[in-house]
């Protein structure tokens, strides 16, 4: 059985916590990234320095363009909510994202002989996302496996999700455990002039993680 | 109930049809169109006349990269078979196709409030494209609903394949009947100076579909 994996890498905490498991996990690590149109573009850099840190074994940065249709705050010329986490599917949603990433990932995995797709995709502190969910996950394994070839004619191609019950104290706990430098992530969905907002959901999640850690 | 719709079209024959019917069941279409690193864009030409001659309200065209891996004749530097039709999946097949560009239209679709998705698949001329089949879109239309927004909070996407159980000849008369002019369309996968090949399995199914209607 191939070995090989695709990883989803954004530049933020969880990926880069994905692809140090998935290392660990004796996988070799084909990194994946995406300008898809988002407000900033700093996660790209921040995504190229953990590949480089991590020692993926090739890193690929792909142009979509999510923005020609907009519908997130992450996308469109939408306020990121910037006063606490609430209730529901945030703004900062973007319709079909996960979707659409791992749609690419299979593709890419499927040219190169990978059997494996890694996301970095949790549960527990992002529960408004629909697309985060175990549910989604495994629908979208078994449409991976009917939609390719490889899946066709017999081989099983898996989505990895090792992060999906953890609390983000757990997520960095193990990373730092495998080496990972969370200096070199971002996790701002709004950085001003590069640096975190540390108002937005995902910098308020982050830093509640590192203060209970420290 | 929305009767918005986003249509896949590629500037070939079926995608043409799908259109032509979608626009006669009624619904609002939204066309979108992919540059994905295929060896010819003449395709794109051809999508955006057809989208104006069977006025759709909008028609989208945006790029991906599926050459940035390849794995297929019409993405990488693999000759397209000229020798007729063979058993098995061709070689013509690029891996995840469909899946990425549903997964586009899917997000195009929550962004703009559409419920439908149409796309020209069809199994009976071109089995050998697992992302053809009927299996693969159903599973597609479940990964939908519990991906996005508007799936779990209780709408329901649908994917509509007219064209399914068409033979090419069925799909061609019945565009004809609402209007269709298939000399906009291109269906080759390999023009020589923006003229078909008439030798590749595209070309081929074509031809000898027209050859028996006329």
């Amino acid at each position: 059985m191939s070995k090989r994996a695709v990883v989803l890498l954004s530049g933020g905490l969880d990926s880069a916590t994905v692809l140090a498991i998935a290392n660990h996990q004796k996988y070799t690590c084909h990194a994946l990234s995406f300008h898809y149109g988002q407000r900033h573009d700093g996660e790209i850099v921040c995504a190229q320095k953990v590949a480089k840190h991590l020692g993926a074994a090739s890193h690929v940065v792909t142009t979509i363009d999510l923005s020609a249709w907009g519908g997130s705050a992450l996308t469109a010329d939408i306020d990121v909510p910037k006063d606490g986490c609430s209730d529901g599917i945030p703004v900062t949603y973007v319709p079909a994202r996960n979707t659409i990433f791992l749609s690419h990932a299979l593709g890419y995995a499927e040219a190169i002989g990978a059997l494996n797709i890694f996301i970095g995709v949790n549960a527990v502190d992002y529960s408004g996302y629909p697309d985060c969910r175990r549910e989604f996950i495994e629908s979208f394994e078994k449409t991976a496996n009917l939609a390719t070839k490889v899946g066709v004619e017999g081989s099983r191609i898996r989505i990895h999700t090792p992060l999906i019950d953890m609390t983000k104290i757990e997520i960095i706990k193990s990373g730092l455990g495998l080496g990972v430098d969370y200096s070199m992530t971002q996790s701002c969905y709004d950085p001003q002039n590069g640096m975190p907002c540390k108002q937005c959901d995902a910098c308020r999640i982050r830093d509640a993680a590192f203060a209970e850690i420290e």
